[in-house]
């Protein structure tokens, strides 16, 4: 997972009143931020689990990061557990979705339809995770007027008014490679202040634009590397 | 994008004979590794589009990292590029692609054939970067039996043997949360050494096989965080 950004930001500032529960909250380092998720779908679990209290150990165990790591990140939420307790799952999980944002709902419109664009129009976790898909675009003629996941999918020409008719904020490619570019800028137009791509190339994005890449084919090759000095083949 | 793993490893050798081309070359740390893929993607581009040799400073903006970020790591591959000329493209992406094991091709069986699966089935840039989707597994008896491309879902009892008998060894997770674990030691227990997980939950895996996450809803959480920062809604 890259933050595809000439120059990534190393921190990013949670101080508004109630980002953290607490006035003048420290930064919350990026890295950080990109582990709170994790945090917060391990917390989830033991909630549906019916656990009250957790340990450092169990959480970290849980989110696959050492407990140092565990205990230095839930410190910049001002979250320290208490000694022989451990931490509250409920309040810790409330915190960590105030910090995400994630008590509003998010609105999100996916372009490219195809079957990666099917699978996250119906995605249920989204909705489970504070994220309403608002509007589908696909360019592709047969596709355009059909109903996925209870929306009907839109024409590129329509792509502007679908985002800023929704008040939608984040936008997910999964078109092709050759598009992914164009697609990004039209999304950057219309008002998108986040972008989870899945196209397998590079996007620019302007500063103020959020971009998050996730490529399959890599984290395979990624695996592959493992495997190759396992085997010692491919080399 | 987290290797969810208790004690991750910091640093993954790269010494066997030819791993690198040169001997004793130095250890690839598992960061570095993790961004080659996106170096190769950038790499593959300007091979299509005839460019021969290229700066560190076109391969980096491509890539999203700084050109320092990117000299260092291609610095643990021997690879320094010439002064005022660059690199050169093919030989680097030869490069890469040695130290990734992408010179051999990588079996990888999928278990989960909704529509995350049935988009990863039939995924043409897996082919495109040296992988080959040899099984499909699904525990809906309205899917097993049906083809997909190319390929027909077989039950999950028979996962052991479609793993052995194609000598797949990276298994894919597109099942729901729920069996994802079970699922996950499955195809440990049949041999595999990476697992790719689009489970949104931690998975647990021996030391001797790599787990790699992709966790979209997580994604979008991240995202969050900076539209919430920006909006200062949800706080």
């Amino acid at each position: 997972m890259d933050t595809q950004r000439g120059v990534p930001r190393t921190h990013a500032r949670a101080t508004e009143p109630g980002a953290t529960g607490r006035a003048g909250a420290r930064d919350v380092p990026t890295a950080t931020v990109a582990r709170l998720p994790g945090y917060l779908r391990v917390l989830n679990g033991l909630t549906a689990d019916g656990v009250v209290t957790t340990s450092s150990e169990e959480l970290a165990a849980g989110a696959g990061v050492t407990s140092a790591q565990l205990r230095k990140d839930l410190s910049f939420l001002g979250s320290y557990g208490r000694r022989g307790v451990g931490y509250d799952v409920l309040h810790l999980s409330e915190q960590i979705s105030v910090v995400l944002g994630l008590t509003t709902q998010r609105r999100v419109v996916i372009v490219g339809i195809g079957n990666l664009g099917h699978a996250l129009a119906s995605y249920s976790v989204f909705a489970e995770r504070g994220f309403a898909v608002v509007g589908l675009v696909d360019a592709d003629p047969a596709l355009v007027g059909t109903t996925v996941g209870g929306l009907m999918v839109q024409p590129p020409a329509s792509l502007h008014d679908v985002v800023s008719g929704a008040d939608a904020t984040i936008g997910i490619i999964a078109t092709p490679a050759a598009v992914a570019q164009d697609v990004c800028d039209e999304l950057v137009a219309a008002g998108v202040v986040g972008i989870l791509t899945f196209a397998p190339r590079a996007l620019r994005v302007p500063a103020h634009v959020d971009l998050r890449a996730v490529d399959v084919a890599s984290e395979l090759q990624i695996l592959a590397f493992h495997d190759r000095r396992r085997t010692g083949t491919g080399a």
